[in-house]
């Protein structure tokens, strides 16, 4: 195998080092993290990370929704043209130990492998600074909606309703993120470009063979939070024609939310994966249960279609269980294409580093998605082993990591030298 | 109306202020309580008790399991046959104020009325002793199984095991009532008798008009707890097809349990009130589920081949979901028949007394099937508002309870007189 650039062997030692040191925070027995979004564990790997960035000489900021960036200088100049690039550092309760991590990593040894060899002072960019960037709560399992620190930074979120959200135990993301110490005031420079890596989550580079998924765009999603009301009353006597049973209508709901997958010709991907039910007793009928129902497809029209014919499916569930049904929460994210010409020459980049690409869409969620609103943007992908995601057993090989260390570093230094100018500054996704 | 016996002012009157004393443990903002067994709350509940045992000159005992007993002796005689009244004092989560202390308290009143009036000393009664007694954990809300504290004391549930039941937070039985002081050591007289009043928890009374309901038997019930295995996965990417969803296999469950319910032209009632999902956040599909599922019916035969038809339906679950599913917990209570002289009686002594009573089968298991079991015991019930209960609001009229209580000490009086030969000792369940 041609190797894209000279074989970084410091380089590639960190990477493998540091990703094997945040995987410490939170390890579970079963070989993966559980870091959930300003947990303690969380606040831990954070340390790690802000403790490497200080001995490496990054100037590090923390905005508000504890976001942490590292800043380095690009050149003698000193304008605010910045280029940033990262991912984030929490994890699904019992998560992996690349999900995330793997893009915050990377993209801290290339901006150091670029500063060491001297070689942002040498090259010619409109790029004033680079920050490598760990966005906070990716993945909306402490807190929902995911995504929410890059969202609060590209004003897709407002941030005071960021800072409000509540996990399960009513903490707010505010007094999660003063609890570890992560709730700062710096405001930092809006980018003009962001560059993310990320483990691909199923199984299209390892079908194909390639090395690095080059991502056109993003799937669209629409997620609904759904409280169904029915009534308290004893398993036991109340006869079964007077009941008014919250887990029934809710299982009811469950497996119609699924049949819409199937019932569509398109790629739809649907999900109920969090329940809640009250008093959830054994032997007091369910009175409330809170679902939260994910849509996801390719086509903005069949999701939107896929959501109207769900919530005319709501409005008659109340038939035959006696319950009644409401969204309480709607959140949408549109398909979202990246930046064209950013992705051809993240494309080109890897490809004469000589890894073997492929274009592919995300069907997941990814912070570059938000960050696509603001600036261009690029998403690549490595390899997931079975597809396997936001489990203990999610797997990315030495050797597939360190080819998406070389294809960042490719990338990335091939971006820095593009003039802004060339980036297709106008098609962000509004 | 007739009132059944001379108006026991003083003794309606500490009913009614022993009822809304014990209310306030627990007490909800709306209007129930919320006592789950060994907690705080019904620690307080338990000190409330025993203090006023001790105030009025009952001996307490408290066993391995935490019952309470409160002893008084009838007559001058020096044996040991028992004569035991009560219930439990526990509540569900979001429970009423009426469901368990209603027949504690009735007890205490009829027993210490029975003191006070002399009337202990002067009757001519084979029973020795009368003691009012208080049940741990019969509601089975946050300790599964219920009824735990008579079944440990009717040996239906080995000690140990009963000591050792966890919450949902792995806090065992024997922890719990350490904690609040109630892990006692006496060992109590097994009962020659045992009376009952609960709460109806149904409307056959409000619908008849009838004051006091004689329960002739209990429905059986089988319960199963089942976990079901799928695989973590991100709820995005992770094709439809090759998904392995708990939540969606746990949905398919509840709605066939329901099912089962409706395809029987028997009684059957089925339930499933409790859910646990892991790891039940809405980005990864559920990996595995734990349901509690009920069913209960008032004819044995039909019970069985409903829980046989359950566990074939358990066993073809896997196709289509890609799930496995077991039964990991397994209890059975058969239908039990109360003590029929027993019960003759109680419903002549409550019909001398002027109240209008009827016959009546429990679908709600109640300790008294359990003592049933090693003692002829009887059990009656007066109406709840609506049927309603295990809810705030359950309601029982002040002039219900009141006919309750004169209900229970003609009822008790009637039985202390009877020679115990006289009742069908033999007849118990086994």
């Amino acid at each position: 195998m041609v190797r894209p650039v000279a074989p970084h062997k410091p380089a590639h030692a960190e990477v493998l080092k540091l990703l094997s040191e945040f995987s410490a925070f939170g390890a579970t027995d079963a070989g993966g993290v559980s870091r959930l979004a300003c947990s303690r564990q969380d606040g831990a790997a954070r340390d790690h990370f802000v403790n490497w960035l200080k001995r490496n000489d990054f100037e590090v900021q923390i905005d508000p929704i504890g976001n942490i960036f590292g800043w380095i200088n690009i050149g003698e100049k000193d304008g605010e043209r910045a280029f940033l690039c990262g991912s984030h550092l929490d994890s699904q309760p019992d998560g992996g130990r690349f999900d995330g991590v793997l893009g915050v990593v990377t993209a801290m040894v290339v901006a150091k492998s670029l500063k060491d060899a001297s070689a942002l002072n040498r090259i010619s960019s409109e790029f004033d600074k680079l920050a490598v960037v760990a966005w906070t709560n990716e993945e909306g399992a402490r807190f929902q909606p995911s995504l929410l620190g890059s969202g609060a930074f590209s004003k897709s979120i407002p941030l005071d309703s960021a800072m409000a959200y509540q996990d399960a135990d009513g903490v707010s993301v505010e007094e999660a993120l003063r609890a570890i110490g992560y709730l700062g005031e710096d405001v930092p420079l809006l980018p003009d470009y962001y560059f993310e890596l990320h483990i691909e989550q199923g199984k299209e580079l390892e079908t194909t063979g390639n090395n690095i998924g080059i991502v056109e765009a993003c799937w669209g999603a629409i997620k609904f939070e759904v409280t169904i009301e029915g009534r308290a009353d004893h398993t036991g006597p109340t006869p079964m024609s007077e009941r008014k049973d919250a887990l029934l209508a809710a299982s009811h709901l469950i497996v119609a939310v699924r049949n819409l997958a199937q019932a569509t010709a398109s790629d739809l991907h649907t999900s109920v994966a969090r329940i809640k039910v009250s008093p959830n007793s054994p032997n007091t009928i369910a009175e409330n249960a809170s679902l939260w129902v994910e849509l996801r497809g390719s086509d903005q029209t069949e999701l939107l279609a896929a959501a109207a014919e769900f919530k005319s499916y709501l409005s008659t569930l109340p038939q035959g269980t006696g319950c009644t049904a409401k969204i309480t929460k709607n959140t949408m994210r549109n398909v979202v294409s990246f930046d064209a010409t950013g992705t051809n020459l993240t494309e080109m980049a890897i490809r004469g580093a000589g890894l073997k690409t492929q274009r592919m869409r995300t069907v997941a969620g990814h912070d570059a998605v938000n960050l696509q609103a603001v600036c261009p943007s690029s998403l690549i992908f490595v390899p997931s082993k079975d597809g396997i995601s936001h489990a203990p057993d999610e797997y990315t090989s030495d050797e597939d990591v360190l080819m998406g260390f070389d294809a960042s570093l490719a990338a990335i230094s091939s971006l820095l030298v593009t003039p802004v100018s060339h980036f297709n500054t106008g098609a962000q996704n509004a």
